[in-house]
């Protein structure tokens, strides 16, 4: 028995089997909802409402659910089974919109002549055989090719011989050879016919949790030509890595978390190439960037053992592989490289910065913060890097709080209190939704500077304002009432939800404390700290410090970075000795598991005031 | 419309399309018939008699049958379209019988310590994993491996990571890790749960363009466990590499030279499993030489450039590859290498020959001469090696005479002649039905040393003897009278035969005359001659010097060694040094190309006579 659900807003219908759940048919009709738990049914944040039909939830999860919303007809879409043709309208608040996607900067970069792009194109015009002249063909090849680049071996894939003698005599012994570096070896990946040189493409990829961003690259003039992003599509298995991890090793299994990644390359890449008007055969390599797990669904590899103690990855060297032979769609030898891991929570996404933002290469000692889901802490310079990892929880990306949501069209992105009155502005100038993470900061901030709550984040009980009240016993403070949001509903944020963010900024002060005092340095000993990730750029960095989210140095020490990940991606694409490095940097950086870190978990204690219980290390805080 | 063939005496029946030819029927009946010109309805070795249905061969074919044949019903089988349901007969002389076919000695070898086979396994225990050790998983079976061979870095291939984290957890961090050398690196090609090192097999191969022969090899052990050998069932394409060549390059494609191939590897590999009863999926690695063409049609590259001044072949030394790419049921991982080649006629059988013989390891100068469709010779020392390839035609394989035949039973392989009394021996000691090479030799041996025929091969036409005979102006002389033959038809030999053969014999031993000179060596100064290829196990080394094939040096300096090809191709499959060394070879070869050679040209002009125009050079013949 199939039954038909129709998504409103977008008005796309889907055929199901009789039982499916909601939220299965929601991903089959590609509409993308919240789902921060896995499908758990604990999170809540996939509310929708059955407009037409009827739709029976379990019972256990319509306690995330108020009873004007069950009398509404709302349901839980990954709790809801299908046993009708069905409706269903997708709140705003659940719906996952395209975000603002970070796609990083995509200026050009100029390349010095002796530092080469993993794949490059060489012309070669070849004296024709002779009687006193008469090796095989391939090694005329490689022969000429010597007599241009001076190295002296090349491996040559099986393929590159078929047909060869054919394309050379064919063409006056002109082609051009299509040269891959892998690791410490040359190969030859693809012989043309005659000049092809002037297309020669590669891809740099962010694999991101949340989002993936591809930028289609010219690698002959070292530029790119466009970059798009889109949400992974893995998000229908779960909001975070765990959840997908949960999925991964129990009911689901690995193959569709690896096909959604593959699924949202191919399309980026479809986008890329019709609007720069590129054919695929001629992307002759990839090179990827993401954190360990999302490594591993990109490669097909279980995920299983990075979870669990004690954290251990089933690799974070990854070799070339044939991009084809993962379903990617470019040219049929064109190869992916994957950015190496330092461990199972330091991904291939913060080697990649710390190449990109070069703190490996001078003796000054830098700092990159990546704040997501996780905060990942690198520190070193050119002899030495240690890096650690801390679970910041979902709040600085829009979960974990009542009305937080992602940094979208909407949400409010800054807040000032001027006398009791609350300013805020929203993204796109939209009516309010929520509230994003940079929002929260101001929040908790603007929340602290006037006395409204105290430096352990409570509000004073007591208090008489007309945005004050206690509901369900917790405290919660509006920000936007009813009548200026969208939903009519007021955006407020809640004493729970302070204390979550409380633990956020805590968990990342904590882990750049516990890493500069493993190394024994002092935070005014850092000369920069470049911050990254997809929070980054809409951080208000004078009132992050002030809430004891980011050290108290001198604000011209801190540096935005844009998705330092898609910039190193691009950079080890164009040049050999940038992906070097990237290996080197994976092997050479120290990773301090914190999980394990007494020191850690002390500062943790200790970071969850405001800023911060002991004063003396935010000198420059005022309230 | 299909119809029906069935083959006698086999009664192997097939369905083949209207105007299918009668040979491609008998290819798909697996009944395999002579074919020495490749279907070119030139070379009349495929007749075969119809002698149920309707047949009309083409008329041009005909005139390579008697009038007798035509009222009988024979017919050319590559020149006959089938458009009705037949019964054919194969007559004896138009079978291609399994020939008593040379493996090669199959002795077992012991090896080194130090030499290590191109794929080994090693097992490993493993220290689980702790928070104070929480490397990938495949760093830690990396690891692990260096402790135990002290090497540094090793490829991965993608497929041995996936699964990896189970395989270790659920087998208690037992694994067995098989290991491959390619070149000057070592891929991790498996890893299996568990104590595997007993189960380690290779397949070494010798890819002749007559026979294809399998031994496989347990390797640990070091020991052949069997050997397989079966006809190259390329042969219904063309006898020779040529008319093969021709039909690759022609109408034919070369496709089906490439699947014929691999069948016939498959087929000796399923006879050598079940037998030896081994796994197939336990076979990792596969070594084969063959000569240059057979080694295009092996890895599937076109060999149209081989046949042309000035004879270039696609690659001289080849990409180890999976072996399941090519279609070669083994493991999955499991590869193949292929042994180098020199040139376009000196190929990847002379390469191993040359090593297994160890013609590269000593100061002294010693030489290989391999005889078949081409002879081969090579000669050289520690320091220099020096090759060349002379067209030897078929006679010595039993082609391109009138009652020649390949060395199988029936065939005359030993000859006599004492007071005008003829004394012959055949292969089974069955009733006579031709002569195969070595008969061929004692038979022009014979008639000269009994004055039948002159030095320059030419019978006395005045010669009264009940033997002899001049037929269509062709003189011949009985070897077998028809009441001892299985046909009833005398076996013979004719002077056109005898001026094939002089032809043969002259080119083989112009090419050892040009190449010592070429290096300024007389036959004296070579302290070996070794002799190889299917033609050396029957040879009579005084009879063959007496007729000027071989040089004229003591018979102690010239030894029978097996099907060094074959061997070669072992050796190297257990030692990495050996297969290195065939590259090595391979590499430092220098290739004399006879073909553009004037002194060759003159060497074989004074050849052809017995034994030779210069007396001098053969001072031990009597005659």
């Amino acid at each position: 028995m199939k039954y038909t659900v129709t998504f409103l807003p977008d008005e796309k219908s889907v055929e199901v089997e009789d039982g499916a759940r909601i939220a299965e048919a929601a991903q089959k009709a590609e509409v993308f909802i919240n789902n921060l738990c896995g499908g758990e049914g604990v999170c809540g944040q996939c509310k929708v409402q059955v407009t037409s039909g009827r739709a029976e939830a379990e019972e256990q999860a319509q306690g995330l659910l108020s009873e004007e919303e069950i009398a509404s007809g709302y349901v839980l879409a990954c709790q809801t089974e299908i046993h009708d043709n069905l409706e269903i309208t997708i709140p705003p608040e659940t719906r996952m919109e395209e975000a603002k996607i970070m796609t990083g900067e995509a200026a050009g970069v100029s390349r010095s002549e002796d530092d080469k792009p993993l794949v490059r194109k060489i012309y070669l015009e070849l004296p024709p055989p002779t009687l006193e002249d008469n090796i095989a063909d391939i090694e005329r090849v490689s022969r000429e090719l010597r007599r241009k680049i001076g190295w002296h071996s090349f491996d040559i894939h099986l393929e590159c011989l078929k047909g060869l003698p054919e394309k050379l005599r064919d063409n006056d012994w002109k082609v051009t050879v299509t040269l891959a570096r892998d690791r410490d070896r040359y190969r030859i990946q693809r012989i043309e016919p005659l000049d092809t040189t002037n297309r020669n493409y590669g891809v740099a990829i962010d694999v991101g949790t949340t989002t993936v961003v591809a930028q289609l690259v010219d690698i002959r003039a070292g530029e790119v030509l466009g970059v798009e992003g889109s949400h992974n599509l893995q998000a229908s298995y779960g909001e975070d890595v765990i959840s997908r991890m949960i999925y991964a090793c129990g009911r689901g299994g690995l193959p569709p978390l690896h096909e959604a990644i593959i699924k949202n390359i191919n399309q980026l890449i479809e986008k890329l190439v019709e609007k720069h008007n590129v054919s695929k055969e001629d992307i002759n390599a990839i090179v990827a960037a993401g954190n360990t797990t999302m490594s591993h669904f990109l490669l097909g590899l279980t995920p299983c053992s990075i979870r669990l103690e004690p954290y251990v990855p089933t690799a974070d060297e990854f070799p070339q592989v044939r991009a084809r032979d993962l379903g990617i769609q470019v040219s049929s030898n064109g190869f992916m490289e994957t950015i190496p891991c330092v461990a199972s929570y330091v991904g291939g996404d913060i080697v990649a910065g710390v190449m990109s933002c070069g703190i490996a290469d001078h003796p000054e000692v830098r700092g990159l913060i990546d704040i997501g889901t996780n905060g990942e802490i690198a520190i070193g310079n050119n002899e030495w890097l240690v890096c650690c990892s801390a679970s910041a929880g979902p709040a600085f990306e829009g979960g974990g709080t009542r009305c937080g949501m992602r940094a979208i069209k909407g949400a409010i992105e800054k807040i000032e209190i001027i006398d009791g009155d609350i300013k805020y502005e929203t993204i796109g100038n939209a009516p309010a939704r929520g509230i994003c993470g940079s929002g929260l900061i101001d929040c908790i901030y603007e929340l602290v500077r006037n006395g409204i709550i105290g430096a352990e984040g409570k509000f004073d009980r007591e208090l008489k304002h007309e945005r004050f009240g206690i509901e369900d016993d917790i405290p919660q403070y509006t920000i936007a009432p009813g009548d200026q949001t969208e939903t009519g509903e007021p955006v407020v944020i809640t004493e729970s939800d302070i204390d979550n963010l409380m633990k956020s900024k805590g968990a990342v002060f904590a882990a750049i404390k516990s890493l500069t005092d493993y190394i024994g340095l002092s935070f005014d000993q850092i000369e920069t700290f470049y911050v990254a990730g997809g929070f980054g750029s809409f951080l208000n960095i004078p009132k992050a410090i002030a809430i004891g989210l980011l050290p108290d140095i001198p604000q011209e020490k801190i540096q935005f970075i844009g998705n330092s990940s898609l910039t190193g991606a691009r950079r080890s694409l164009l040049s050999e000795n940038a992906f070097e490095k990237c290996i080197n940097i994976s092997r050479s950086m120290t990773n301090i598991e914190l999980s394990n870190y007494q020191p850690f978990m002390d500062e943790y204690i200790a970071a969850l005031f405001l800023p911060h219980t002991d004063r003396k290390l935010f000198p420059s805080v005022q309230y």
